[in-house]
């Protein structure tokens, strides 16, 4: 890294601590960088710094967000008997641009996973069940459907069994658009064991 | 966008116009950053805009450097009458780290690319044929292979070759360690033609 001064040697550095970015990938946007007016370059490194001071958990929901409370905690226009479990904000973002879920959420940030030695009070579960002690219709769970997705699923589901609260799972099944040859077994399984009556 | 608040939004927009960046990737990298330890957020925020702000061009070889002369430049243990003529700050690297390279160089950032609208003028064309008016043995024009890299060499020979200073260019062959069967008929032609006596 000597090949370059000291600053960009740096910017080399810290670019490359991203997670996806290589060092070749790290010089390249370096590069780009040094090429940036002024102003779009001040813009990129205030984004990265306020984003990160001011970005929090929302008290209520734990999404990452600005407010203490997050917009989607405080739209009382919504449902908030009825809490979808994600396992991080990008999921949660995932069913809002769906523009049709009109409860509310609660996100974990994670997943329980013996392998990576992520237990169930390493996520946000013990926040979730305090919030069950409220007034909740319904938990929809949303975690992925991998193998930590579903472990997670099924811990969360017996934990609240109990409370009489009604427990879903969303959906594993065939994608819309999904071509059944190019579809592996276990969701064709899935999607047959979880056929409806038309 | 707005399914996220607005530091975050603002995160990703800034991210998403790197290039080879796209919106997934800048999501992931938003999400990597607002989950970092608030002194690297501060160190990579401060790393790009230190470095945009104090990296400019070399006053005699044009290179990225903070400094007004960069160290190649200030060193007096180098050739200073051999000059490689490179198109940008990341070819020359690419030869320090050879580490054999005792010369000089200059940098063009770009190549004459009538397709993309680039011209002579540029590229830091002018400013070499003005450090030529010293004292200089041998220009090696180390531009890419490519076609405007070629247009760009042969151009550069011919500025060159009325002030009588010898003009090379770099060999183009087979890579060191490349088979045959996998390289391309332009580069075996330029093997071919190129061969040295053994």
């Amino acid at each position: 890294m000597d090949y370059y001064s000291k600053q960009i040697s740096k910017l080399i550095e810290e670019l490359s601590t991203l997670p996806g970015i290589g060092s070749k990938s790290a010089q390249r946007l370096a590069f780009h960088i040094l090429n940036m007016p002024i102003e779009q370059a001040e813009g990129l490194s205030s984004a990265i710094i306020e984003a990160r001071k001011n970005v929090r958990y929302c008290k209520t929901c734990y999404t990452l967000t600005d407010h203490d409370v997050c917009p989607i905690c405080q739209n009382t226009g919504r449902d908030h008997k009825t809490i979808m479990v994600v396992e991080d904000t990008r999921d949660l973002a995932a069913y809002e641009k769906t523009q049709k879920y009109t409860g509310v959420y609660h996100v974990l940030h994670g997943a329980i996973s013996p392998m990576l030695g992520i237990g169930p009070g390493d996520i946000k579960l013990k926040e979730l069940m305090q919030r069950l002690q409220g007034d909740v219709d319904e938990v929809i769970i949303a975690t992925n459907s991998s193998l930590e997705g579903e472990t997670t699923a099924m811990y969360i589901s017996k934990l609240i069994k109990p409370t009489g609260i009604k427990v879903t799972r969303i959906a594993s099944g065939v994608p819309v658009g999904g071509d059944l040859e190019y579809i592996d077994e276990m969701t064709l399984l899935r999607a047959l064991e979880g056929r409806v009556e038309l």
